[in-house]
């Protein structure tokens, strides 16, 4: 094995670094440590590094192997020890890891107190830059919003749709995903469930017709709750409502610090 | 050229036909002609034939030959046309080709009058089986969709949201692609605009709460009038709305002929 | 509670059953039992029944509450004991329950013998129609091909790019996913690993290289291993090559029984 | 109509302001202008504006009635006048407008000459930001690499495979996609065709083995020469390799400036 050529070692003459290099998209079953316990699903993950400019490249085998020894629970805290130990291997200053997966967690339904799972979307990214250490968490929420704009001007009814909301949180300690979920359900016309018997529809379908809220009022209502947690060091919220009535989303976004 | 070996056509031993080989997915420019004129658009475009048993490989470079020469608007009969010649190009007896593209038309909102394009995903499909042509027509209409339930078991409001409607045709003569968008746009608790002026966002809203139709209702009303149009030889109505407050969707199917 | 209406259960006048009705695209955790043990997984699920014609609208909560309550390991038993439990309580004759999720295997790289995950999309359906019970598994296998006219024809090299092979079995008796993972694998130019060795990687470069294949070898030699397999009642392969040379796919396509 | 409430123009109260808010993915037919002529297409286009603290909401409708009123073919200068004449319309300093389309363009195969479309992805964005105008310039080009490592170590053959090359250019003068496309396919192990005879298949076979590309080398190359254009502000050159032998990316990335 030793007499095949390490191309990759080689010199390189063109003076160029290269800001991120690696794996794009490896699907990758995890277990994700959250508040709610330990939850088993699967990541896209991607893993990349910085190149200097004398290296002809990076050594790709060794990011998936890092993922095939790796067996620690993800959490903020072990994210950072793999986003260490990649940085070792490939003998790098800076680079990258994120993990995109869906998340689970049980929901009970207002009313008649039947409990069912709900799935978001979250993503966990951690990065050495500038010899400084990024934690960034976004989750997908999705949710119901209730034209306010629609029910002022309608004798009856307002149009109402499946919205997503996606915050993308730096954090400086430890924000756990149900707390996003939680500030994000509280602020929307109304959350979603996957299991909803007759009672909990009229519940929903009521709360949400008292509580409209243009793409304007989401994104504002959950930045001013973001603006005063002092572990979130930056933000962005985004709204993206499917509007009922057009064939185009509404979109709203507010970015703080 | 001609010492250029020629694996394709070299014969095969293994006894076993081929019911499509060709091209997938080709993204092509196309002219449409529709009942509404001639628009452009952008098709993704499968073509395959049937590949006889003592043939090692179909011609691939053909097909998308055939693309690139042919200049005529694409509607029923052109396809028609265009099926023939990729027979006779691959020498073959049975081949089918499909295009998916968007589709659009002007419409006119309700109170205000004003104009605006809304977009619908179109497939046309032809296909010599057994000597015979089938034409096929798939149109998939975004419509608004209210639900019978929540508005009847709620003290105001119900929920609602954007349903995607497909109906699949298989034509014994021309039906227009704007008839397909009329009929389900009749059905529907209402139909989309692109543009609605606030006069126009309250004439919609209150046409949805007075026409609730669950996911059943709206794929039994559209059967009930495929059935009576002697041009259609079988149909396929589905509905998938994408419930304003779950994280997943209703759907229903009617299949006939 | 008791006094909500229940339009569902109201009487329906149109006279038009529904082929399928009841939720699409439900994101869920499950547990999926397999030659190689229990690997938890996300599934995309799909669950319909038969409506007859006098019912107006099906208990869409009952299809969620199923899969909350059901705690069985995903088999092809198992799915058959959840479509019959569905339709129970669904009160109907018919229906089908689709499940799609990412499938995972260790692989031993062809050298270094270093171990490492690959993912395979399957997808289990069980469904009941007119009295018969039908067990569907489709896998999709991502595999390299080689091109042997662009061999052929080349003073060195050859084009090849990832192919998707897909295979639709219906099955008489018990096929494992496994099972299938290996006939595919060992049918293509060379199979796919997650973590590759340089010797490994001069191993599969030359085994695809020795090996070439049109998208009509692929499916002709794995058709020809499916119809030798009394188990299978029917089966469809399908192969997509993502050519590296063009922007579109070749295809391929054999149906069986 | 006057009587109806205008609510988005109801004062706000959180004292937030917005970044962003406008329409998302709205589809619509536009002309591109480009070197090689005008050339018609289907747009994915996203427009927002910033939002004052004091205002409740934007006019969703204007963006759409803008698209509808606009009839100059897009290029980067009828692409400003677009952005100015929604924020006047939209009475705020800032916003931006995205255009995502797909771009085709006439290529000819390097031996027989025979001439096809080739597709490609472009985004051209206008912004307005800190009273500065910002025009970015996005293509994706789908090109051949070639594993010089591979090659290498290898007796016979080289693992190769579609690859997406994305650009995206801040430009302060104007920058036809055509040199992008061309700039792209010159550094690739070879080029895209739709159409390529035998001798051509040969050609660009032989041209990929003699031309081997890490995904580190096509960022690099690419970049030693966006760095010497100086209509060239800022730029982000990636590429993904679709990896033939594995079920991820390669991935790489350089930004400059």
């Amino acid at each position: 094995m030793h007499t095949i050529a390490d191309v990759q070692s080689s010199k390189d003459l063109r003076n160029i670094p290269i800001n991120q290099v690696g794996i794009k998209d490896l699907r990758f079953p995890i277990a994700v440590r959250s508040r709610s316990g330990i939850q088993h699903t699967i990541a896209a993950v991607t893993m990349t590094v910085f190149l200097n400019a004398e290296q002809k490249g990076t050594h790709m085998s060794r990011f998936v192997a890092l993922m095939e020894e790796q067996t620690q629970e993800l959490d903020a805290e072990s994210l950072h020890a793999l986003v260490q130990e990649m940085l070792t291997r490939l003998d790098s200053p800076a680079g990258k890891i994120s993990l995109s997966f869906p998340f689970f967690r049980k929901k009970t339904a207002p009313v008649s107190g039947i409990q069912s799972l709900l799935d978001y979307d979250v993503k966990l990214s951690g990065e050495v830059r500038n010899g400084s250490y990024l934690h960034t968490l976004q989750v997908l929420v999705p949710v119901t919003s209730l034209c306010p704009c629609s029910k002022e001007i309608s004798q009856y009814g307002a149009h109402n749709q499946r919205s997503h909301v996606t915050l993308t949180l730096q954090c400086r300690a430890d924000v756990e995903i149900e707390e996003v979920l939680d500030l994000v359900e509280s602020q929307a016309s109304c959350q979603l469930y996957g299991l909803l018997k007759r009672p909990d529809e009229k519940f929903v379908t009521e709360q949400a017709y008292e509580n409209p809220k243009f793409v304007e009022d989401m994104v504002r209502d959950i930045a001013a709750l973001l603006r005063q947690d002092e572990r979130i060091a930056a933000f962005t919220v985004e709204s993206e409502n499917f509007e009922s009535i057009h064939n185009h989303s509404a979109y709203a976004m507010i970015s703080h610090g």
